[in-house]
């Protein structure tokens, strides 16, 4: 039989192309041990692709699955355990939870983290930008657990708070404050684990990118609006615990530039649209503003725009590249066309789009590394 | 008919103990949920008997059940949940984990806590005593999570520091060390979760029962021996680390009396173990001596008893009462007969026996809060 060279090409095309698609459905074989299992533990594992392969001991169900969409069927493997495996993730930081016969449990494989309103499992993807978060041999600053009373709510409250490298032995030094917020489903937890923020601030103070400051961490919630949802949630009770009473606090406990040019708001989704109306009530209180996916400030939400200029050092607003696609319209503006307005308006304003990622932690811990650098710089 | 005195309490006596056994069988409906559940989670509960009460929703199981041994069978509620509750358990914290289809996952209604080799459930007991570790409106001292580098080991080490109320203002003032060690399974985070270091230190402090120090907990082992056991764990690279590398570090970076008068060491089981080779070991590091659960020190085991004379200032042991009945000898030898041979040849002992525990976080709550107010007395 005589093959044209046409039908050649065709024909090896064809064989590519399924190739192709053979190696889309087969995940490849590079799997090495998630960095966010317990200790010992080999299991997730994690590939080039971004896929995560998931296995639990269950001798007697009858079907077992996860809470990643797209995931593949679970299969008993040669040892009696379940094996199953994930679609291409983001680079990053992942919630996850197992399902063995209708029961959503964590996977006892993996650390375990707040978010989604419940401690539970996670999964860390590996990103080509990993090493800002990276555990580095460099001065370390500090994490740590306080406990506040509030009489506005009448319970002891908890905060975490990084203080930089140098914090204790430069005793005659007063340090800028960040405080930052988690989003809805998470807790004051947040930026100390999954977000890394400490790790990131190390790192950025080690190559000498930003100022050394405080940042200050406490649950962005004061009532149990959990079962009612977002739409239950009244700012007022968190914005009089935090101006009235954490501020204070930690004005006269730590050895903070305690005025207004010297302290910072930011957060994440709710914690940005917290760090909105805040700020924006308070501006005899924070200079520095940032929105990490939780909208932006136009024109419009600002009530006194020349007093708002002569008080407001910085506007900084970021989402994920997967979060603002699309043409339907956004509540609140267009976050790149206000924080533009905002710059013609004279206020110093930037927008950062994190490659990528979507709404979640990766997004954010990018958006704290972008930031830093952009605050107190006076 | 007639009865006789005699027939009648003997009848009475009859219902009475068929009643008092039925009472037994049959759990007190006084269910109230765990202090260590999630935010927002009914159960567990638990009831006045030591009793907890499990629940889970696995609408396709065949079997669930839990690792408490002596539980209830589990069975499956009006509203389609598993619900199954266990023994009378002692009063305290308790690891366990759900077993759902063969599948031993943690359960998601409760708090994550390191032990028995895993992050995984506990659960809280109401206890007599529990006002000793309660969160109160007392001033409270920090628990800091640090990372030091270690020339020895390689690695950045984590570890967490409890620093007494009033430490950043006192700026003067100079405090004295307790390096206190997590048991086997467990990890650098146990004292400061389920052991409740920081809120019996600020209880202690705030009641004035106690003279204000640092706590230094860290992770107790330095190779993977979780597979091994602990027959092949060697503690001369943990001694290294903590004598040449840690307790420089917290010298020079806390506001520390670094001399050995005003150094402790104390731990729980495996970490009592550490603690009695490492301190006798260096006499010239540490003055006062915690081992709770984990061995005594007979005069057999100090070979210079003029020199431990010298330079120790006290040696604590203590027990759960449940771990020292039987008549099978102990290795190391009876506790409190050693105890009392170290007070008759002239040494500060002191013997504590937790009433109704076992080899427990309650038992080691209590050994920290008796232990604290005897250190440093000088």
């Amino acid at each position: 039989m005589k093959i044209s060279l046409t039908s050649l090409i065709a024909i090896t095309s064809l064989f590519f192309i399924q190739t192709g698609l053979a190696q889309t459905d087969q995940p490849k074989d590079d799997w090495k041990p998630a960095t966010s299992n317990q200790p010992g533990k080999d299991y997730p594992k994690v590939n080039s692709e971004g896929r995560v392969m998931l296995r639990i001991v269950a001798p007697e169900a009858v079907s077992v699955g996860c809470t990643f969409r797209d995931s593949s069927e679970f299969k008993k493997g040669e040892d009696g355990a379940w094996y199953g495996y994930t679609r291409p993730l983001d680079e990053g930081f992942h919630y996850y939870s197992l399902k063995i016969d209708g029961a959503e449990v964590p996977d006892p494989n993996s650390m375990m983290y707040f978010g989604a309103m419940r401690w539970g499992s996670g999964v860390e993807l590996p990103a080509h930008d990993q090493d800002i978060y990276a555990l580095k041999n460099v001065p370390h600053g500090q994490l740590r657990e306080i406990f506040f009373h509030s009489e506005s709510l009448n319970s002891e409250r908890r905060a975490f708070v990084y203080t930089p490298p140098g914090y204790d032995q430069n005793t005659n030094q007063r340090y800028p404050v960040l405080y930052l917020q988690h989003g809805w489903g998470e807790n004051e937890y947040g930026w100390g684990n999954q977000g890394s923020a400490a790790k990131i601030m190390d790192n950025l103070i080690a190559e000498g990118k930003t100022r050394p400051f405080i940042i200050v961490m406490t649950y962005g919630l004061t009532n149990d609006t959990r079962m009612g949802g977002l739409r239950n949630f009244k700012i007022e009770p968190f914005e009089t615990m935090l101006i009235a009473e954490l501020i204070p606090y930690i004005d006269a406990g730590f050895r903070t530039l305690a005025d207004q040019p010297n302290r910072a708001m930011a957060g994440l989704s709710m914690g940005g649209m917290e760090t909105k109306t805040i700020t924006l009530r308070n501006l005899d209180k924070f200079s520095h503003i940032g929105l990490f996916s939780g909208g932006s400030i136009s024109l419009e939400d600002i009530a006194d725009m020349e007093a708002f200029k002569q008080s407001n050092k910085l506007v900084f607003v970021s989402y994920g590249s997967r979060e603002v696609g699309g043409s339907q319209p956004r509540r609140g503006g267009d976050p790149q066309a206000n924080v533009n307005a905002l710059k013609e308006a004279g206020i110093n304003s930037h927008y950062y789009i994190s490659p990528d990622t979507a709404h979640e932690w990766q997004t954010w811990r990018r958006s704290l590394h972008q930031f830093a650098p952009l605050l107190f710089k006076h």
